[in-house]
């Protein structure tokens, strides 16, 4: 089942596409280096935007949903995936306690956990589920609509390890943003707790993670002999805004038009027929709450009371107090005539899989992570192998660019947990 | 595509099978411990024979062929763990020196060799490909009939390098049988040869492994609590044969007749309805020559000219001079009426794929390894990821089994390899 793709590549990104499949012995090398060098992440999900002209990553998930909206034929390469990652952490695993988000009632999301569990279970793993949710106080088991179940169990702590009734696992596998802080009841545990709690949303900027993306962009052009523009938006940061009290906004302003102004240069430089646009997101924002596209710099300045709200919060009720405005990468990708973008998803060092979000009722200038998003998973083009030297019938590979940009955005929040874990959390809060 | 496989599964297999499935976490763990001792085959294939009451390999493969009858689905997975294979032999690896087998006509052969080519180019490798064939002077590009087409290179020595024009590879992966013996030119070379030039056919012998392999399966067996003759064909072996002269059928006689009977006991044992049956095979052939069905000792005495003659010579016109008599393991699976056994593949640790061996015109009891054999892929079991616990539309993982006894196998050739890496090869011919 391959998913009708309608691209519209122009300009230099069919030339970076083809340089980056003719240079993968290098690329993979290099990446292969990397990985010597910083640890990579257990695992991760990451939006990118396919401009025709640009190639670039909007966000990266270190606790990535979803995996119920892969192709089912992606599973087993997560399962042989999953069995490498664990190894890393305890090589003698047989049991893995997986933490979810605390909601017990989005069945999309049960359903990612349910996948992951059976991921875990088919790589030889014992895995029970342990709920931080403060409801869940016996085994709770919960209906996914779709033939399967889902056991929920309360976490508990014992000394310093953390388990479930008859249940001492090996490791921590955290699916859980952790947007309301370090949970109390795995802190200083014995056991390793993978993404380390330090990667947590309460914790992490998406300016951090786009200022070691921009370092690893820059390292990886190099490589190619290619302007790092071509894979790395640009971006600003403003620190202590309140959108309720409209404070701030000079910053927000002044950021909007520079960015603008940086953006036009580079469309007029490869002769590119766009309107520039920038994206204003809480910076440490999730599940695409707080996103505003800003195609001028009075959008910025003439916000309602509705949009002002809509800003001012997002997950657990969390207020936005800095921004990030990111260069927009408009998306050239349709299914359908709805807007696509494709989002790519790593197990260990390795891409494991992807689909498309899609959108019917927004622009290509317009957050797609709304409500109303539907997911089309991407299929292996069979029956060949893609690959650059395109034998009779085979198209060239177009995922493998995907996956490239996608780890490079993995790599980047290696650095970034490796700093992040370096630090106590209160110094990581910018002034 | 899932292929329709008529099981008729009676007798103890499916509690062998369900308490296979029952122990995954436990084989799982046990299975890394060996590898964290043994060193894994960079890859093999494993024929299976199931017979409903008993799940055996008969034969193990540490240079396999048959890549290109995968499903194409599964080359993902092959991809993946070529990575972590190569990974282990050179960790900055970018050459890879293929060298396949010398004949340059066997166009189904040739496409396995331009599958595996593929599979390492995949993996951001490069690969060439360097024949051993004498009449491979230059350049040589052969066209497969599939739109695809193979170049071959003729092997350069240099000083304690082998490599090709203007190609220093990192290491070497054989995909030669090396029946003949170790090729001159990869001897005492500073790259990594893999599988070793030990593991070569010239030097292995079947009763060695499956001598190996009655011990990996006894542990195994320990393990799970059962008899180990339900994964493992019992055997014996006669050296010193030499069909046309007629010397040495007393031993194949009385092993014959020995076998047969240990069958019949366990067959009472286990009110099994099925009448033994042995296979006489060269001890050190391949490509499913020099093979014999024998139901009955008369059978080994009376052995005509033709008979005689196509058990004596192998591969590369070797002489037989040694025997072993195997337990036959009917096979119970059946694809539209033709006889099917299950082939696995593995790369590394990790399974990524298999197909069956199929046959219209040869008997439950009989080699199926043969001119006129069919492959049918085996595919995923799609939409689920299938499971013991059998949600809702997905069947128990069937396949889970072979792939414990494909892996049993393949331990067992580990072991193998460190024999025969250990002493010289004039020391591993028996008295």
């Amino acid at each position: 089942m391959v998913p009708h793709l309608t691209t519209a590549l122009t300009g230099p990104l069919q030339d970076l596409e083809r340089r980056i499949l003719e240079r993968m012995p290098e690329i993979e090398r290099w990446l292969r280096t990397q990985w010597q060098e910083h640890e990579v992440p257990f695992y991760a999900s990451v939006d990118l935007r396919n401009a025709g002209f640009k190639l670039a990553p909007v966000d990266t998930n270190l606790f990535p949903g979803g995996f119920n909206n892969l192709n089912p034929s992606f599973l087993p390469l997560c399962v042989q995936a999953i069995q490498t990652a664990v190894e890393r952490v305890c090589p003698d695993a047989r049991g893995v306690l997986l933490i979810p988000e605390n909601h017990t009632r989005n069945q999309f999301y049960l359903r990612n956990v349910a996948t992951l569990e059976s991921i875990l279970r088919q790589a030889g793993m014992r895995v029970r589920i342990g709920s931080l949710n403060p409801e869940i106080t016996q085994v709770t088991k919960i209906d996914l609509g779709d033939g399967n179940s889902l056991t929920l169990e309360p976490v508990q702590r014992n000394g310093r390890r953390v388990g479930l009734y008859d249940f001492d696992p090996c490791m921590v596998l955290v699916n859980n943003d952790l947007s309301a802080g370090p949970p109390q009841v795995l802190m200083n545990i014995d056991q390793p707790v993978v993404p380390p709690l330090a990667a947590g949303w309460y914790n992490r900027k998406k300016s951090h993670h786009f200022s070691a993306y921009s370092g690893v962009a820059e390292q990886f052009a190099a490589l190619l002999g290619i302007d790092p523009w071509l894979i790395d938006p640009y971006f600003g940061v403003c620190g202590k805004i309140d959108f309720r009290e409209q404070t701030g906004e000079e910053c927000l302003a002044s950021n909007v038009s520079h960015l603008l102004e940086r953006i036009r240069a580079k469309y007029e430089e490869y002769g590119i027929d766009e309107k520039p646009f920038v994206i204003v997101k809480a910076d440490a924002g999730t599940y695409g709450m707080g996103i505003m596209t800003v195609r001028d710099v009075d959008d910025v300045r003439d916000l309602n009371r509705k949009q002002r709200n809509k800003m001012a919060v997002v997950k657990e009720g969390l207020e936005v107090t800095q921004v990030i405005i990111q260069e927009g990468v408009p998306t050239f990708e349709s299914i359908n005539e709805a807007i696509a973008e494709p989002v790519v998803y790593m197990i260990d060092r390795f891409v494991v899989g992807g689909f498309y979000r899609v959108h019917t009722s927004r622009g290509k200038d317009e957050n797609l992570n709304a409500p109303g998003a539907q997911f089309v998973p991407l299929a292996f083009e069979s029956p060949c192998i893609p690959d650059l030297r395109e034998p009779a019938g085979c198209a060239p590979n177009r995922f493998y660019a995907y996956g490239v940009v996608a780890r490079l955005a993995q790599l980047a929040a290696a650095l970034e947990i490796e700093e992040l874990a370096a630090k106590p959390p209160a110094e990581t809060v910018p002034a």
